[in-house]
């Protein structure tokens, strides 16, 4: 692992490191806020999955997360969205490839070597930050914005016990029946839906839901509500009389100023969880 | 003046606007956060200065200002800083020329017909935004970093009534004795350094110090405490008996790292001097 930057941050540290990845075989960036507790011991995590497009730096210096996770002594991972680099694939499309790894593990060429998103988000990269820094794997949390949210919510329902709470603001919340979903499934996965089912937020919340509690923000003016599909994953909580907040929250749309508005109530949130 | 985007943030709206400045001669973009307090009158206005290399977006994302002057019901304006355009000088230098204006009018060519920005700071935007938007011109404070931290503090001292409260983020404090400073008020304003001296924060606070507030702060670990000079700005407050506060934060180096950490300070700061 190699240190990119450190930068004092809300009495902590904001860190950008590199290292190789063995899930996806190509070097990874992510960011890492430490609040001042590590220094005196292990400390609660929360894990942020960014959206289409994005790298590890989008949400680590527009989300304004640092400064409420310092107030609640949990620290941030911010890991990228994709495998990167030359020998990678990639497409012309913003919403394939590089920058749109859609927290799977790719079953088909070209992307099938490289884009196992699921693998190091969920493997590889905790092993690391596990390994390295003063994280406490017993209390962790995960968010994320858009694909991001789709990650959270599908990672949060699969691993059973490993997180004690998570959050999404504007998830993909159906990608089965979405072009925010079908086209990348398709891609990665193959043309078999019934493959594609495991990556579903809606349908795991109606099938297997989470043990713990769920809070949801989609603005009311999300320039991508069709895709996002916020109806399918509000009718399975219901359904499910899954432990949730669910909210639409009025006049915001799809960005990081909607992001950075509610983002004190979901590190607060995830706090409540933690260090219940 | 047109509309570039309106984003729901914080209960208020974060817009960008461009409009045709007379004091630049080219169109000029900014940024206005507005608190959801504007809807029912007119707000207080903080004025926040950005950076070399900065346009009126890096603070807009990046600073987490929005929240805190939700909380106190201010409006943010972030200008840009400098004339932009194909028919504008510049100069392959990142400290010269586009994104480096110095809030100065220049006097010498090539800068000449576009570079007055700090006309354009202190006359031209600031008419059209009390015009257009529901701000108070009677309680305004300003604040900026590093470059823009020299603008605020050059500003709210030479304009003596116009602004309760000035505060900056490691301003550049002593141009006239740093190669950030001598290099631009060279090719800006001439060789003739007596010209210099009413943009240099240090000597005006020498000899005319600020009738208000005013808080500094500055990292200890800035990688440009030689070319900000912070010693001269705290030795001269210190001889004026000034009202202020300086700080030299520990740890902090020059990024919006650094100045989000002190956000809520310098908005609180601000809020208590244009709700007295």
């Amino acid at each position: 692992m190699q240190t990119v930057s450190e930068n004092a941050c809300f009495g902590g540290t904001q860190g950008v490191y590199t290292h190789a990845s063995a899930a996806t075989g190509c070097d990874m960036t992510f960011g890492l806020f430490l609040p001042s507790e590590a220094r005196d011991g292990p400390v609660p995590v929360l894990w942020y999955l960014s959206g289409l497009t994005c790298t590890h730096e989008n949400a680590m210096v527009k989300a304004g997360a640092q400064g409420w996770a310092a107030e609640q002594g949990i620290a941030l991972v911010f890991p990228d969205t994709s495998p990167r680099g030359a020998g990678v694939a990639d497409d012309e499309a913003y919403d394939l490839g590089q920058g749109a790894g859609f927290y799977v593990n790719a079953t088909q060429a070209p992307w099938a070597p490289h884009f196992r998103m699921w693998d190091y988000v969920t493997e590889d990269l905790p092993a690391l930050v596990f390994d390295r820094f003063a994280l406490d794997p017993e209390r962790q949390g995960i968010t994320g914005h858009s694909m991001g949210g789709h990650g959270a919510l599908t990672i949060a329902m699969t691993l059973a016990g490993c997180f004690r709470s998570v959050s999404a603001f504007a998830p993909i919340c159906h990608p089965t029946a979405s072009d925010w979903g079908q086209k990348q499934f398709t891609a990665y996965l193959g043309e078999d839906a019934d493959a594609w089912e495991e990556h579903d937020a809606a349908l795991l919340m109606r099938d297997a839901g989470f043990d713990g509690p769920v809070l949801v923000d989609t603005g009311t003016k999300d320039q991508f509500l069709d895709l996002l599909m916020p109806e399918a994953l509000a009718g399975a909580i219901a359904a499910r009389r899954q432990q949730a907040v669910f909210r639409m929250q009025p006049g915001y749309d799809h960005s990081y100023f909607f992001v950075s508005s509610f983002m004190e109530d979901h590190v607060t949130f995830h706090a409540e969880a933690l260090y219940a």
